[in-house]
């Protein structure tokens, strides 16, 4: 008689897993059981605000693999089943099939939590109303665009200006909606640090978004029906027929703190570097749920991105299928395309930095995307960060054209290398005149920070 | 009384040199003079292929600084003036200006050596005819256009496959001409392996450039007025109003050699970290005329580039300058921009790596530049080569659409930091649909290197 691996949420981390799994241990060996409260399997989360913008047209679009591909892999996926209490002393979990109202006891010889992530509603009056609306699953999306279809108005408010939020506010733009942001920031973008977010501020301008910073939501305004119909701060409101909720995410642990799993101060699971949950050697969890390593500051930090999923679901998928692999942790990496500008971080900000006890010089350049002289050069800031004393490079922050993106990953490795800005200042990077100057901009900044670093002070 | 810096080339390396010698010490304590046989400075011979294909309309877009520019910094440039002898014995150079026919010696304190590069011109029967260029200068290129305008029919012949040899063939069908491309190789683009090179050949048929492969070229038929008519192999001829060779470069070490200065095997000038001349405390070298330490393969090659040159004139002139800076070596990147397709390459292709000695695992995977699903994204094809037993990264080939090319230096840092491949499956590389598929394509032929690397063998 084989085992039994449960899996709790089926998208990036938990379907990745039970297929890591599938291929390494076949049906008599280990029968999988997958639940997820929702619809859909293997999604790209991501992709949603390009499926509200109109880029993407259908949902199918955006999920790698369905419930019958999972199925035809002898992976037994329950959807629209909840699970609603773990039991690691009895190892089974109870799970609810949201159709029927039927409870069920499974019971697990490995138990996989990938409960992913909710957007945080902040405890406002009215954020609970019908108009008002997260953007993290496939089913929220859905919503979100059915909601959009059928709006008596073209008001729509996005409260919070991190990147999910600026990506809806140009997706909803694109959708033919007013747009207004409102968000106690400074500036948008709030991955970036505000003097980086104030080259965003003039793009989403550019687009036509009405932007509020500094400014406190206090609560929606909803009609007699229950709808909401504005966002109100202290000393007004903002019309909207829709709003959406762009303030962040927090970890989908509820479930796995009431069965006493171990939660570090963000809420996120905590686990060793194999993604066991610690103190439980049959519980793994990855994903959007768990807390990771940052290898910049060493820290345990909540960061929701479908990258460090998938990875997860990998090595968790390798541990229950008897291999070995680890997730050392992360450097930061994000980036996104947001009103014609490319934007991309890795490392710490300046805040983040500060908060980590890390003294730093900092530096920012302008440069171009292409040679200067070359059709189509576009500007590009980079911002670097390097610790003082050793010239560590400890982050980078670059908005520009076309190439400014994917540029942070020569950064992100550089950190994971924990290189200096000076070794830096010699990294042989591809150079032809349609994708680069003689110096990369990274060069560039490199340069100004290792000149910085040797300066002192 | 201060000292005199002289310097022999007033390309990348020679100006980047002066610049930054002038930057640290002004004129009254160093006295900078600069010889180049040509007529500008600083220019960008990698515009060289889009100036001619018209991308780039004007010579005066290729340069960085003028002339005129550097003299305002007190630079005593003598332009159309060659150096014809060194003689570091008596610490002096012998110069000829090419319009009066003037010699003169000049003595100096610190020597910078930035002679460049030449094209390779195969003792062939009328290689030196009228109507065969080598593209190297920007007079290379001026006298080319020059040519192309006064040309009386439509058909040119590139000799050779290298990537200045395919830039300069799209740039000569964007020109209006007929192109043939004959060529030894059994595939465009050498600094490829031929795998990836066949990617490139398809694309190179897309545009109509007629690719004659593994065929020795015997020489050149010229009139009865010296001017290039065809270009012959053993079997037959190709029609020729105008030929570009497209064979490679060799350092231009004439005069260095017989200096007695310590040249390489490949003719390249030999320096030390600091980029002085192996036993001449008082002599630098750098750019196309010096060999390089490539860091993946312990050994020294010449590799002319632009990004070499700057860097190295860089720390030439931090060390005239009085400073302390190095340049570590390279690892072997180059990107281009070809037919509508981008290619990039970093570290050893097989036949490099076989041949200094290593043993290795090779993978070939196809992925996209962006999700899957997202609008625009185009095939992207990733080689990975990793050393046996270590798992150590080797090199990597991109060939692709939008973001093939610059995602080599991901690799390019990797190699610097001799990463594993199994390290690199853990990269935090960015995500976003328009940039990238969840996994990066390099992480996906990490992952597959690494399962090759563990299989062993």
């Amino acid at each position: 008689m084989g085992e039994r691996m449960v899996v709790i949420g089926a998208d990036a981390t938990g379907m990745s897993a039970a297929s890591q799994a599938r291929r390494l241990r076949d049906g008599d060996d280990l029968e999988i059981v997958v639940f997820d409260k929702g619809n859909y399997t293997s999604y790209s989360a991501c992709g949603i605000p390009y499926w509200v913008g109109g880029d993407v047209t259908e949902a199918e679009d955006l999920i790698a693999r369905t419930p019958a591909e999972h199925r035809a892999r002898d992976i037994d996926l329950r959807l629209r089943t909840e699970v609603i209490e773990i039991d690691p002393a009895a190892r089974r979990v109870l799970s609810l099939e949201l159709d029927t109202g039927t409870h069920t006891w499974t019971r697990y010889d490995k138990l996989v939590v990938a409960t992913g992530a909710v957007p945080i509603r902040p405890p406002l009056p009215g954020v609970d109303a019908e108009g008002v609306y997260g953007v993290q699953t496939l089913d929220d999306g859905q919503a979100l665009i059915t909601a959009l279809a059928s709006a008596t108005g073209r008001e729509a408010v996005v409260v919070g200006a991190g990147y999910i939020g600026v990506e809806m506010a140009e997706a909803l733009i694109r959708r033919g909606f007013r747009v207004t942001m409102v968000t106690r920031s400074a500036e948008p973008m709030t991955t970036l640090d505000p003097d980086m977010g104030a080259l965003i501020r003039k793009a989403m301008a550019g687009m036509g978004i009405r932007l509020v910073t500094g400014t406190e939501v206090t609560g929606m305004r909803t009609d007699a029906t229950g709808r909401v119909r504005a966002v109100t701060t202290a000393d007004t409101e903002f019309a909207a027929d829709v709003v959406v909720l762009g303030i962040g995410v927090r970890p989908a642990t509820d479930v796995a703190r009431r069965a006493g799993l171990p939660l570090g101060e963000s809420g996120g699971l905590l686990t060793d570097l194999s993604q066991r949950v610690r103190g439980h050697d049959d519980i793994w969890a990855g994903g959007d749920c768990v807390e990771v390593l940052d290898l910049v500051s060493g820290e345990l930090r909540h960061i929701a991105l479908g990258t460090h999923a998938n990875k997860h679901g990998q090595v968790i998928g390798t541990g229950v299928g008897g291999g070995y692999a680890t997730f050392p942790g992360v450097v930061g990496t994000a980036i996104s395309k947001v009103c014609d500008l490319e934007v991309g971080r890795t490392g710490l900000g300046e805040q983040y930095a500060r908060r980590a006890g890390l003294q730093f010089h900092v530096v920012t350049i302008e440069s171009t995307g292409r040679a200067g002289y070359f059709p189509g050069a576009e500007p590009m800031t980079v911002k670097m960060l390097a610790e003082r004393r050793t010239g560590r490079l400890l982050g980078v922050q670059i908005v520009g054209g076309d190439g400014a993106a994917k540029r942070v990953d020569t950064a992100a490795v550089a950190l994971t290398a924990r290189m200096t800005v000076e070794q830096m200042t010699a990294l042989d990077l591809g150079y032809a005149p349609p994708f680069s100057p003689v110096w990369d901009p990274v060069l560039v900044a490199a340069r100004a920070a290792a000149r910085a670093v040797s300066r002192g002070g």
